[in-house]
């Protein structure tokens, strides 16, 4: 199974009065790296939306926060497939500043029509490219 | 011409790691402001959007920071209106602690249409509106 | 055990491009409440930090989205104690619109030294009052 | 005289319900490319910080919004000094996708002590540098 890595910089944007940067953001971290990964793969969100009326939707998200990240540190946020069901995609993530493990993550993302906004299976398209990669 | 004010008290989401609000965070606080002014005329944003296919984008934004504000900060957000275009609205605004000014604002909103994307005529109704406001 | 409520109004700046609330901003929201209920106890969080060198970050969250709320919504954000450790204290928060049910969360978080960043006993005049409030 | 270019692409954390980004995010892109120009001369913020009590805070930010900016865009936001005073530098950005101008701002930074956050001449190390720049 693929991992994929995602490189993110902090900047002031991140951060909060404690110096370091505001857990909520790594949610965000998160989700570039899960964005990239489709991209890698050919699937544009924009499209998918244009072209299937999908949107993928954040279900359910538990984070545990380990070490603290700061201003200008590099950080490699990791995305991993666990799940692949009908309508929904769980995704096992890490930030990571180096060899240090800073937060960890379970993301499920659900895919949902964009104007219905009811749960919605994923696109077959999408499904196969998705298996690929995590039989891989 | 009448001022309107709303408080907006300052969390950890806001500031950054200089300590202090993250001086983009102040056009979030500008916004809600004049939201919040809009709502008091009986405006709604998603109901302009709804019945008129019209919203407000935000054209130009001149922001000056004059002192920092930190975390548990209650400030007082004002809005006036500066003048009144068929298509844009400006704003005169301050962001101040007590009788301290933090920053001072001139913020240009236009009317669009919310599907074309292009300038759009203000709604009759609701320039009438804000026209009563600007003459008390 | 007394359950706090503090009112939010959905803005532009919470929403995305799905037309709904950003999930990670419900980590915000949540954080207001307790933020706003610490104050209700007489706790400043900027105050425990300049008196006590101490300050709370987020441990773990665990957010579960149930339905979206859109512009202009005002929710109903809850916060009940669940449990008060020796460093910690955990959250059942909850994003209400109306009745309905928008997101759930348990939030963690710990007492840190402000300086070493390292896990702290809460301040013995801090654990009182939140033991106070969890009796009742 | 330079220009620095940097890329930035648009996430669902940077839009809005109009459905493209939200406004306030430009001075997020627009810092962030003058973040990497300073670390593409050498310039750390946080060592800045560290070595020499010295960051750079924005002090006015005047921006025009030409056009929307979607999901999925790879924008290029550029920087150019403008003026090196001896406590501020004076930036013209662009963000631009393709050729097309979607926001251009001055922003004006200015150097300050960490501590006791007042007006500070500009490292002489950091000022040769950005002279050197400027020259070319």
């Amino acid at each position: 199974m693929v991992e994929f890595n995602w490189s993110v910089r902090v900047y002031y944007e991140d951060t909060d009065a404690g110096g370091v940067v505001f857990y909520a953001n790594y949610l965000k971290f998160f989700e570039r790296a899960r964005t990239e990964w489709f991209r890698s793969l050919g699937i544009g969100l924009q499209q998918m939306q244009d072209e299937h009326q999908a949107i993928f939707v954040v279900k359910a998200s538990a984070v545990e926060y380990h070490a603290p990240a700061r201003l200008d540190d590099e950080l490699r946020i990791s995305a991993v497939v666990e799940k692949i069901g009908n309508a929904s995609v769980v995704f096992k993530q890490e930030a990571c500043l180096g060899e240090k493990l800073l937060a960890s993550a379970v993301i499920t993302i659900c895919c949902i029509d964009s104007l219905a906004w009811k749960a919605k299976v994923i696109p077959a398209q999408i499904v196969q490219q998705l298996k690929n990669v995590k039989m891989q």
